[in-house]
């Protein structure tokens, strides 16, 4: 089945009624109601609220322990996209860790740029440890998600505060030079909304001025020594491609533990689409494997 | 416990009575002794015999489902090492995945350089293939014979061969040209007896006048489209890192399923010390985990 539910799938994709290289106030609004179009399973409670200053969404699943969380950072070029938008995914990753869900509202360029987001991230995490112990918080992010995820861990390691037992980020953007050779080579085939000429358009949006290879910016350049466990799972018909390969590669070469999964042929952010994709159940159940495992270690 | 349980591990690398620099008679010898010190656990079974005209050893851990089989390759820059010496770690990575183990005592190089290694890597596979189907065949090799599972995987699509299951390899050897950064980067920290020089000195036995860079003696230069499943394993403190590394991104470029895990600060196939080292321990079982996942989705 999964070869028709790949091909499915890129119908679905080439269909999204919205584009990250449009006007952001059009598209943001196009982004959420096709994201929030199909409805939470039945067993989910999301709860707006406020942490540190920063607008939250807690999402928990019947049955889950409350008293770890999964501090989660949405995708959206980081000019798009909302917590609201991005519960199903985070409900999922909360569902197979077993753990509560706090997903970042954090500030969207072009309005607010560099570094707001990773600001908002920050305070977040410190006011999850005023009432949680590092050990049982984990980070995850999609797509530009995981690319604040990655920054967020070199803040707290320049910071010397305490690190969380691990991090699982899909698909993430830690490239913002754009310098991947999978954003050629995998361009023809990735049936994503992500395309280079849209990611061209929305880099100086978060830029505000900045270097594209600033290392919060683009942490492919950073320096990862010292960070805990990282999953990386990432599609092989993605532009983004070698953004996770890379991160991988650098975090690998400074000693740090990490799992880079690849699942072949399936495209950006595949995971969102586990009811109908095999392969985004299976990533799904792994990177709830590995929260699980990390948690439970320090435990 | 693991830090103290790395240095413990460095410091026996550090001490082992062999090289592979030295003379080919005397090293394979010594390090017969060394691997073979340590018995093997009571409830393994070896059987030494003969499949495709090539000697092998059959290993049984009790209670292992016979029907299916890990063809394993051991390690020893083509020139040392032997079924037996590596029975160990064959033996626990059939114990993880619950299966019988083949592994192939392949012709060594001075003496019989490349292909007489692929040659009967081939002919046992060829051999299994008539009593078992692929789909209940998976490959497994350390180091060299990491490299051999990449080769062996190259030549079995070349020949449209039925292709196996899934392959886990730790701590591979694929670029023989020896150039990745880890070559230098990671030298001063890796305790193994694979050094940069002993690397530089047994590479021409292998190749016998052949160019390192060929796709199947290098396979980080091989096209791996349509090849099964991949887990890579290797540790930060290796010269190898980079092979690891490089391989994996390969394999994702041509949209094969591969798993990288990164274990920080181990040296070279540390699952060898499983008894003593936390971190081989937890690679073992992601290895068997990924071996039964996948003879499992081919039923």
């Amino acid at each position: 089945m999964s070869k028709q539910q790949r091909l499915a799938l890129a119908g679905i994709f080439r269909q999204l009624p919205f584009t990250i290289a449009g006007d952001p106030a059009e598209q943001r609004a196009a982004m959420e109601a096709a994201l929030t179009a199909i409805p939470l399973p039945g067993d989910v409670t999301t709860t707006p609220g406020e942490l540190g200053g920063v607008p939250v969404l807690t999402i928990d699943v019947d049955g889950v322990d409350s008293s770890k969380v999964l501090v989660h950072f949405h995708g959206g070029v980081y000019v798009l996209g909302s917590a609201r938008a991005g519960a199903g995914l985070a409900a999922a990753l909360g569902r197979h860790a077993g753990v509560r869900v706090i997903s970042v509202d954090y500030r969207l360029a072009p309005e607010h740029p560099y570094p707001a987001a990773i600001d908002d991230a920050l305070a977040v995490y410190r006011a999850v440890l005023e009432q949680i112990p590092s050990s049982q918080i984990a980070l995850s992010g999609e797509s530009a998600g995981g690319g604040l995820v990655a920054a967020l861990l070199l803040r707290l390691k320049e910071l010397g505060l305490p690190l969380p037992a691990s991090s699982v980020t899909l698909s993430l953007w830690v490239d913002l030079t754009l310098s991947g050779q999978s954003m050629s080579s995998k361009a023809s085939i990735d049936p994503s909304v992500l395309t280079p000429r849209g990611l061209r358009i929305r880099v100086p949006d978060y830029l505000g001025g900045m270097d594209p290879a600033t290392p919060d910016i683009s942490p492919i350049f950073a320096d990862f020594s010292g960070l805990p466990p990282m999953l990386i799972q990432v599609g092989s018909h993605e532009i983004l491609l070698d953004d996770a390969v890379r991160l991988a590669a650098q975090a690998a070469a400074h000693d740090v533990e990490v799992t880079l999964q690849v699942t072949p042929e399936v495209p950006h952010v595949f995971q969102t689409f586990a009811a109908v994709l095999d392969e985004g159940k299976a990533a799904l159940r792994g990177a709830g494997a590995f929260l699980r495992t990390h948690f439970e270690e320090k435990k």
